[in-house]
């Protein structure tokens, strides 16, 4: 076992159930590392904050992001408490950390009626099949981004 | 074709010209309506505010949930210029509203060397084949926070 991970999966866990006992938010905790070092912590706050982005570990890439003064993750590491859900793993993958720890597992959100597990299986389905009502309307009209976006002097990648 | 649907849709991408002109972001605008009007509006801002969360969806969750005091968007309809990302498609599950209308496909964005095909051909792949070095250490520790919440008195689910 990477002693060094597990001791920043401890503090991510630790996270956790303080704000179980806060009562600020679910069972959730992540920290964001850099060369070593904690940079950035995040604790739950849908609940406490009126914000269903206010995960873990969207707190935390934020924090980390902006204490590296970067819309990147570059050479960083993130260990959440917990098996990130879609909306969180796809902030790590656009974030671009060099790596993720997790603990518990998405079953085990599952087990305690949260909805990751949920999310993951309807977006495995075509868009038609899916319990939220979803229709793409206009694709050729939102070209007109894309194609402004192609031309941009002043396009900035991400 | 729905014609309220279509105007939000219109502005959706009208937000998403603007944002590839005034060169603060990504060619991407979003929408969230209720009763029949727009309460928020977002534009991509990954690199402007240095937040790689900041996509359109997110930044109208948020502001729709500030102005309904709420952290769910029940009867509120989101109107993206683009399909969600996973990320951002999570945020939207999360929301709860009750439709989803999109205009360009992940197929577009894609064209344009964005990541979200990839991100979502990375979550179909089991973790240990995933080109993100992922790992689960510690599964039983996280039973702390999750056994904490079951009991908790405190708890408010979302």
């Amino acid at each position: 076992m990477d002693q060094s991970a597990s001791g920043f999966l401890k503090e991510a866990i630790r996270l956790a159930v303080e704000n179980v006992e806060s009562g600020n938010g679910g069972p959730f905790g992540a920290v964001v590392v850099k060369d070593g070092k904690i940079i950035a912590r995040g604790m739950n706050q849908v609940t406490h904050t009126n914000d269903p982005t206010a995960h873990a570990e969207i707190i935390a890439i934020r924090e980390a992001c902006a204490v590296l003064n970067s819309f990147q993750l570059t050479g960083c590491e993130i260990y959440s408490s917990c098996e990130p859900c879609p909306m969180c793993l796809g902030a790590i993958y656009w974030a671009r950390p060099d790596k993720l720890y997790y603990a518990g597992s998405k079953e085990d959100a599952a087990s305690m009626h949260f909805d990751d597990q949920f999310i993951y299986e309807e977006m495995a389905l075509p868009v038609e099949q899916r319990k939220l009502f979803t229709r793409q309307m206009m694709r050729e009209e939102a070209g007109e981004a894309f194609q402004k976006w192609s031309k941009s002097p002043l396009k900035k990648e991400y």
